[in-house]
């Protein structure tokens, strides 16, 4: 038996998100999983780092599982490659330690947000940008996210109500960056609670637009999720890596 | 009446090409063309610089169209961008001379052909790239392509037989780039036949895959398709550029 990591990237636009739900096969995970356990003639079950929402993407998502196979790294890879259908690929895989768990040793993750705000669509990255017309101030953006840096109860920046576990997580860097026509936000966490960042970049959005001034400590305090802007929509989120 | 040049982007995957065929309104051409037919209340005309194949694609299709209407070049982009599907967009329109035709006036143009080469499908180009696994010989394909460049009679490269036009052309640069996991062919000239540019990327292909030495001269004397290289599929074709 041994412990494999692998990296994933996926265009989540047709799939319910990362983890598997009871009987539905419109997962990701459940898409790996099936294939695996064909390899091996065994249930496989894989662990990811975390949950991706439906219709968001990731880049690098990281995964492990534990199998008994003769094939090598790249065998396995490779049979994956073959079977998962063209919006899923494994970029890579590695033998690890028995005790490494995806998401237990994640120590940071970063997530990119994009916005298409020229009102001109990107038609060749529609399912990957949200887009909009909107006057949106970059620099006043830039200026509100800082309020965000460090460590808070982000229970108001989640769409989770019932939420029993801490909602206290750290936020090590966002950078928000101009890109052709685009505004892309990279923002870095230890974790992000269920819709963090589309509601963290759908307030810094509604400050760009001049609909709201920088409460963003107002919002804290509160600990309350009306306070907060809109949740954007999945499309424009990829997950992009999974630091150890 | 004006006369408008427009550029155009779009991903030509689930269309039947540029050009309208007939009856069908699964091609670039149709779906402009009925929206603005709507926005004047009568039949209008819109003229490409050029086909593009079914299931390629745009970053800058140029074309033009005469019209009378009260709308500035603004308005009639917003217009257009409004009620085009997600994957057509106007980038621009300007109003330019009476006598601009769009094809006719083309001096040259540029397109760009994608191979994903590594074997790991890139899920978010999975639309805008040729995914293959192959040991491709970057320089041999570089120094192969010279052979492309002047001009020849490109009746090798033409999946057309009936075509009863001159088919000599020019090639003015070919520049065969290594981008991330991606070898991009970008290749300029002053007019492309049928399948002209799939061709000569299949050709070259399969001199970088070794399984042909470089015999481009001798496929321009036989003069016989059957002689040149594999049609690649359309997906990996954008037009990139129409220079006047």
């Amino acid at each position: 038996m041994n412990n494999y990591k692998i990296s994933i990237s996926y265009d989540g636009t047709r799939y319910k998100g990362w983890q598997k739900q009871g009987n539905t096969k419109d997962t990701i995970q459940g898409k790996i999983e099936n294939i695996l356990s064909k390899m091996v003639s065994s249930d496989v079950e894989i662990f990811g780092s975390g949950r991706t929402d439906a219709g968001a993407h990731a880049k690098a998502q990281i995964a492990n599982f534990k199998i008994d196979t003769d094939k090598t790294e790249q065998e396995i890879l490779e049979y994956l490659n073959e079977y998962l259908p063209d919006d899923i690929a494994v970029n890579e895989i590695s033998k690890v330690d028995m005790r490494f768990h995806s998401r237990l040793n994640a120590k940071t993750k970063t997530y990119l947000y994009r916005i298409n705000y020229t009102g001109i669509p990107n038609v060749f990255e529609k399912n990957f940008c949200y887009n909009t017309k909107a006057d949106l101030d970059i620099d006043k953006m830039r200026e509100a996210s800082k309020a965000f840096l460090g460590e808070h109860d982000f229970l108001a920046f989640c769409s989770n109500k019932k939420c029993k576990k801490s909602t206290v997580r750290k936020i090590y860097n966002i950078d928000i960056e101009k890109y052709e026509k685009e505004v892309r936000f990279y923002i870095t966490g230890n974790g992000f609670l269920y819709n963090m960042v589309r509601i963290m970049v759908g307030t810094l959005y509604e400050i760009g637009l001049g609909k709201r001034n920088n409460d963003i400590e107002e919002i804290f305090n509160s600990k309350c999720r009306e306070k907060a802007g809109i949740t954007m929509p999945a499309c424009g989120l990829c997950l992009m890596e999974v630091q150890y």
